[in-house]
């Protein structure tokens, strides 16, 4: 293979959606967002057929853009996802990558006061706008939702709010069991912030002003504020840090709230709308930064407990860690179309 | 100086005493225990003279013997104690040195149906053992205890316990904040125990039949078999760990108890007693591998809301990791002793 | 700033280069490559306008097309590139991105027998196919080549090689002193190559048949191969590796052809070209995977040593590793713009 | 087992040596030298019976007191080691404990007017003075040579050298291949020097006047220091470092005379010798962090170029890194002792 561009047997329509749930965001964030749309090989020679659709969501930092990056002896996945059709290894299906990026780099896909109501945004009207331009079969049976680390995150969670919508899911190293995956990371941070007074308003400033990512702390920090944000911001927009950034010690109520994010914790409450689900995807590199293997396991067994038939589940650790695992996209976007196409 | 030996100014009379609260313990350890006791320099010219003591504990692994182990360019604490009472650094005081080892590498220096009654042991046998037999003021305003890590953690925890007894100690990078300090080896501990079917008796008996620390998990495994040994073991001495091996995912009822032995969480309990003593050593290194600097500082903080003056506190962080760190005990014994003389 | 794209206030041309000189390599490569052409703001207001230019070159396993990769909070060097113009930081230059991208992942910008005459195509076909399109100021006092880790390689030794085309240069931690940026290296792939029976063209095999670099050793491995085939390939382009892949004896001739091209090395044998140089930039992060700060300051050094005038020198040394370091590419882009600029 | 202490089977003789060759060595360390002799069980049962004899000697930084070092779930080397005689896994042999410590952490058991004559006293002191006190079998057929690190280079080197004295060796993670085991602790080592103005005479004044191994250079520039002292003293004893502490840069006449104490580079010119050896033990961890798992292939590979024959080689790479493999000792010594006893 070339490794400068590759044709794609498909295409993909690049939009901006006009959000009227984003307009006024608290971050002052574009409230038009682009939104790319996939259709299959076939797409055109058929004009009455209708697709089954998969939603594509990123992991933290990630945004829409970023899907066209290259890296050496490897295709973007919406090249291998293409693929994917071309050869005939799944039935197609339109995929649509969604823009959830926020200035403090993603949304989790959630709605809140402290960065904007993605999730709604999602739900209410990328879904819509979707269906009313392209023939999809628009029903949950056939609507599945993917992503990677808070793109897993997303993934878990939006089917379990709205079953009216997604019936299925793959979850790649997502964000769970938070104990394991945060935690560690909340150590980390109380000694980033030795350097700013344990103020991460100084640190943002310090790190809007220079080169990004130059200090040692900036990925975790960045992390903090930015989940912070979504799970436990004020309904004035003010963020709450789930911890005493002095002394590190957990501060219950916020950690709590935290916790009612965590799928493996959120699974008995949306038991019901779990067992309607046609396909759930789990996977994750046994050696992920953030345990995100174990938080898998702890997902996958949460799913049991609450009677979710295994036949509807693949689950699968393999040999990695949280980077590079871009190659598994396609197995699982293989997968999930298989289960909701028409008469899968 | 010469690397093999070092002469004493001081002495060392090494005894053994043979316990009536350690006969029968649940598992198999002597119940006849080695005990140092270090007299100062001028000890046998005052025959009068009565003396403070510090109580010297260990932390994970450690036993007595272990105090002999010479390191290339330093010399045993012993010897660093000794020199501090040679040089005239501090008034001399008595310095006890008490092995709590077990089968499972500590006891906490808690009473436990797991591992035995290490708590009563140092409280009420040990230190009237040297009372009766050494000239020391039997007093817990003259009597202190100090050690690193797990013996740090002893260190927090006895005084609080027994303020009738103890009146300062020193803790060096000692146990506490345990979600910090526990939960990301729980992470690890739940992947070394997948090739034991999440089965830690199956680790043990692995680990016991064949050269020890040669596998990957050896030393999490062992921390989390003791410390489970020591603080979730059933009245029967079975032991609880507190997760779940194959998910990761806590068992709340059995890390509550955990929690319950956690310095930061004890001190509002132990409010009352933390406000008699008259010298508290915190220090710890700002890389700890467990974090336990970030315990430092909240367990300092606790002791502040809890009302102890900060002038009986000595707290400092310094560039380290939790390894290497014996340089520091030679000031804590000496700003003890300071404390602790009869005119201190 | 938004993260999904920027407007250029230049302008860059995309072409494809026909190369003679490439046709028929012994890869198979392409011979028509990529090459990019940025125009800077005002290059059409002034017609009559000559400009400097500067070559921009990549690193190992870098191709042109991954110029175009976003990172979050980050832009790509083509815009940052372009904002050094806008903003009036530097004098206008032409800036030239060049593709030598082979199937091993590089070229080093040399000759070889096992890859291509790269060497050959930059200077032979890229600069005149440029400055017969362009308006550039064609002559070495107004050309510079700037690159990182490879290409600061290839920065390095191209004017030396050159002086007639290059009269100046930018290194970001340039590959050099190849005992100690390449040797631990080899110490490494001796490792990965057990699992091969010491055959790299058994792991060549495994990896050209998987997802790549999901193998331990598939970074050093390719690497290894790539660079073998630059530097020590025979005439009919079998490839010889500088070391023996069962022990890791350093083979003196192989290895001899290697340090033929270490910078470092060959600075004694070009001084009188180097001494023509009007602009040198070396920079490197402190820590540096790959031990190419240390290698930044024996260039440096050896650069005094050869005469080259302090003047025409910036060398800085500062707090990164390897990776994450293009926010320095502007910096020298500037400085090397003021330096070439026909009144610089 | 208990932790504390183990009765032997044999005894130790522990004895202080007063060497002739060390009498007012460079570095003023003491010329009266510690020596342990161990007798197995039944030497005095026999009086009339010869023994053959191990020597043992310690890695870098090892003095011969820090074999009574304990640690966890292990014992020391001289308890396993009477181990093996009291299980009869080994015919019995006389164990002679040997230090060769110098102020600078070692001495490479090579003569040199850095550190002193190590080589000769070992040879000429100290093997006479045991086969004059004990009842050795005082032919080479007989005597053994073993050691770890830097023990494991002088038990490789001794016999080339002394092959009228010693007819046996083992050695563990030996400093052989000194490209890969010495370069990248080069660039280390400059980046350490970096706060001393390169100068290592200031790190030496700054770690003899503070906690040791407190900065984060000291154990990097100790070895590097001391090893220069051993292999690269000039005749009045000044040190002389093997690379530019500024550059990195080799300096190639000085780095000629380390590598003429390469055991891999050795072997050729010791051929006869080799072939003249009965037992030659090789191992080490797979995952050596100085890669002296391929050291020992090197030096596997250059004896099977050196004609020595492959029944007197035991060979062996096992899962580790450098540290913690004390438990491989018992083995090469059993090993040694069938290979080296009067009808062995």
């Amino acid at each position: 293979m070339l490794p400068w561009s590759a044709d794609l047997a498909g295409r993909i329509d690049e939009h901006v959606i006009s959000s009227e749930l984003l307009r006024g965001n608290p971050l002052g964030d574009p409230h038009e967002r682009p939104l790319w749309v996939y259709l299959p090989p076939g797409y055109e020679d058929e004009p009455a057929r209708r697709y089954p659709a998969v939603y594509v969501i990123q992991g933290y930092t990630g945004h829409i853009a970023m899907w066209r990056n290259r890296s050496p002896y490897r295709q973007p996945f919406p090249e291998t996802a293409d693929a994917v059709f071309a050869r005939g290894e799944a039935p197609p299906a339109i995929v649509v990558y969604v823009d959830a990026w926020t200035a403090y780099g993603g949304s989790q896909f959630v709605d809140s006061p402290g960065t904007g109501r993605y999730h709604s945004h999602l739900c209410d009207e990328v879904v819509p706008w979707v269906d009313g331009r392209y023939r999809t079969l628009a029903a949950p049976a056939h609507r599945a939702i993917t992503g990677k680390s808070s793109g897993g995150f997303g993934a878990m969670i939006t089917p379990m709010l709205r079953p009216d919508l997604f019936g299925a899911l793959a979850t790649h190293a997502g964000d769970s069991l938070y104990e394991l995956s945060y935690i560690p990371e909340f150590g980390k941070s109380v000694r980033h912030l030795r350097e700013y007074d344990g103020d991460i308003w100084r640190w943002w400033d310090d790190f809007s002003s220079r080169a990004s990512f130059t200090g040692e702390g900036d990925q975790d920090l960045l992390m903090l504020l930015g989940v912070s944000a979504c799970f436990s911001a004020n309904p004035d927009g003010t963020v709450e840090l789930p911890f005493d950034p002095h002394t590190g010690v957990l501060r219950p109520d916020i950690w709590q709230r935290w916790l009612g994010w965590d799928p493996v914790r959120m699974v008995p409450r949306y038991g019901e709308q779990l067992r309607s689900l046609r396909a759930v995807w789990i996977d994750a590199g046994t050696r992920d930064e953030w345990f995100l293997d174990i938080g898998a396991q702890a997902f996958r067994e949460a799913l049991a407990a609450a009677g979710v038939a295994d036949d509807v589940i693949h689950f699968e650790l393999f040999d990695a860690t949280h980077m590079g695992i871009d190659y598994r996209y396609p197995l699982s976007l293989a997968w999930l179309c298989q289960r909701i196409a028409p008469d899968g």
